[in-house]
């Protein structure tokens, strides 16, 4: 680390490339441990973090210290507390707790030529994530790609710079105890800006850019990165209220998948209900969300029926507020509601509430989204509520990982080949 | 189309714009096509290449009369005969004979919320499929977008531009047969090479890029596409002979691996013995290569043995010949074996021939290739070997798709999600 500190100012380009180097030896370790050394590492650098609590909150003192200038939602997200800091812990002992995905057999047939083949699981190699300032992230994205066996080059916010470090070296602890290589989690040791673009170009180095954060991240990440990216681009996310809902579902639908949290990407952020009820439901429904505190826009079909409602405009379709705002229109039954979310939507998430099922069938067939439910709330879009332990984002992409991706989500496979001679005629 | 050919001197962006519009309105419909509709699509579209083979014949003659500056080997690439048109038309019957790899179940399990999801799989929207001058690659690769339920935007070598255009036109009257979007199966209407750094910017239009060709080829699409790419680089296949190994299946394995067909990605390009045994069994293995006709380059260790090898440079360890040449390097058991193949290869294909099952595991856990084979031929890395059917290429990246890339890999997944009213609390 000394070598390393010492070229900073000097070199980022040999700084990056060194840390590449190093990540890389360690990623043809870390692919053949075992799963047991990689849980007693996770459960080692989970005790680390609870011993070090004091120096945690140190650093992060230091850091919100150094930070003043933060709005008071970016420091909050920054902020350990010891609740924090016990959820970093469980959620690296969770990760322990799930089945090690590498070196699973995914399939395994003989074709005519009688070679045994099966498919494998293998991971990635070297996993780079750029995030924004919750420190938590480091503990996650460090955990999960330890358990499925990937090397990680972590850049977090330059806001969490001295907790990132304190957390990174728990979890090199973690590993040390599992005679793992250090380098297995590596943290870019500079909170120079210049060191994400470099990252992004060091395509031999890093197999997978993971971006978590704005869409700005995001968008910068897509542009630049020179390797595959695993991005999760806003959740723009709908619930349609069918002419065959439950209005009582509905009503309880509708202000969960809004209202238990605004700021997660899973929450709605638009409603859509079919013009042939809106007469007799709409009206229900907004009473709930406004009793609620969430402000309406609507179009001009929901103000002549409830004027309670702003107007909406064509920007309040494409907007994720995450915040107490919603955007409601009514459209043409579950044909209409497909249209607008296939035009307008993020491809996240989205409901359905009828009691049609044939209705919810042809939602799940005609709408291009990572997720969609029939009569459940949207804020169930979470790895952990659909049983894959920690997620290191919901994927808004389709090309290897869509919806919530977990460990098993950041492998590859590889085939492996048995036979007893053969030669190809 | 008579529009495009209008516009196609003063504006290629346009052109390219108003293809890709078209294979987004199409790949919507191609999402929800039942399995028995792409297949009657497939059969008529092959039934038509049958029945315009003198169209066929004809514009292929055409292709090679523009051609005639290529080389012999580009132009043998380029000819049709009548075994090829019948190859390509009971090609597309094989791609209609594979099971619907859309709509598959891949899972389903309940987590303890009680919802009931699955993960369903959905195509990737549209396909630009980037190749040289192999007409049949468009058979195959239109037919292998349509089965998964992609729409294909093809670009074939400006050499057999008009040859392309007829088997297109027979893949577009199947799809009519079958009451489906001529949009699904598009070919850039231009022999322009700029159309192709036009369809790399083509992010919103274009999901992934597949390119089929040399090295080349595949650089300047990996550098340049904004999209996800399915890159095949090339395959500097191995061949370890293991101190165990059993001479005899040695030699058959050394010889196919090498010589059945050197021009094919699956060509064994170098050969690596377990120093322990060379004294014993170089010789034979060497008889044998050069009694099939192939030129034998060597390490100094085993020009010590065998003095008909010439020297190998340093440059020989990574080069994809395609040719009847093979280096030859000693190493030192299957460790040596790894490490050399790890350090040279290109992640394609590689053999190990032993009758220890011990050693075979571990060249199978350490060696990071798609495809390790234990006691059988490199020339088996083939989709159809496989059980595949047709291949639109073999994957050495790791994401998303790796090895043999069939129809069920030009897909996505949805996740599906059935609840009862459920809220997330």
């Amino acid at each position: 680390m000394t070598t390393v500190l010492r070229a900073e100012a000097s070199d980022i380009q040999a700084i990056m490339a060194a840390l590449g180097a190093r990540a890389r030896g360690a990623a043809a370790i870390l692919a053949t441990a075992t799963g047991e050394q990689k849980d007693r590492a996770l459960h080692a650098a989970a005790a680390a973090i609870r011993r070090e609590r004091a120096r945690l909150m140190d650093a992060n003192q230091q850091d919100i210290a150094l930070a003043r200038d933060l709005s008071a939602a970016l420091l909050d997200r920054l902020k350990l507390d010891d609740n924090r800091i016990e959820a970093m812990a469980r959620g690296l002992e969770d990760v322990a707790a799930l089945p090690d995905p590498i070196g699973t057999v995914i399939a395994r047939w003989t074709p005519p030529n009688g070679l045994d083949i099966s498919r494998v699981r293998v991971p990635l190699g070297v996993v780079g994530i750029i995030y924004e300032s919750r420190p938590n992230v480091t503990a996650d994205a460090g955990g999960l790609c330890l358990k499925s066996g990937n090397a990680a080059i972590l850049r977090g916010g330059s806001e969490s710079f001295l907790t990132s470090g304190v957390i990174v070296e728990c979890l090199q602890e973690g590993l040390k105890k599992a005679k793992l290589p250090n380098e297995a989690i590596q943290r870019v040791p500079t909170r120079d800006r210049a060191a994400v673009g470099v990252m992004l170009t060091m395509r031999d180095a890093i197999d997978v850019i993971v971006p978590r954060g704005g869409r700005s991240l995001i968008e910068r990440v897509q542009a630049e990165a020179r390797m595959p990216v695993i991005g999760h681009l806003e959740g723009i996310c709908h619930v349609y209220v069918d002419r065959a809902a439950d209005l009582a579902m509905a009503r309880r639908v509708v202000v969960n998948s809004k209202m238990r949290r605004t700021g997660v990407c899973g929450a709605a952020e638009t409603l859509l209900v079919d013009r042939s009820i809106a007469g007799s439901c709409l009206q229900a429904i907004l009473d709930d969300l406004i009793a609620a505190g969430c402000a309406v826009r609507g179009d001009a079909a929901v103000r002549k029926i409830d004027s309670r409602a702003t107007p909406a405009s064509e920007a309040d379709w494409r907007t994720e507020y995450l915040d107490a705002v919603i955007a409601v229109a009514l459209v043409d039954g579950v044909e209409g509601a497909i249209e607008h979310i296939n035009r307008h939507g993020s491809h996240h998430t989205e409901a359905i509430v009828t009691e049609d099922s044939a209705t919810a069938e042809r939602f799940f067939r005609q709408v291009d989204s990572a997720i969609l439910l029939h009569n459940a709330s949207t804020q169930f879009a979470d790895g952990g509520e659909f049983g894959m332990g920690a997620e290191i984002g919901i994927s808004t992409d389709k090309f290897h990982a869509r919806g919530p991706v977990g460990a098993d989500k950041l492998t590859s496979y590889k085939y492996v080949v048995r036979g007893t001679g053969q030669v190809r005629p």
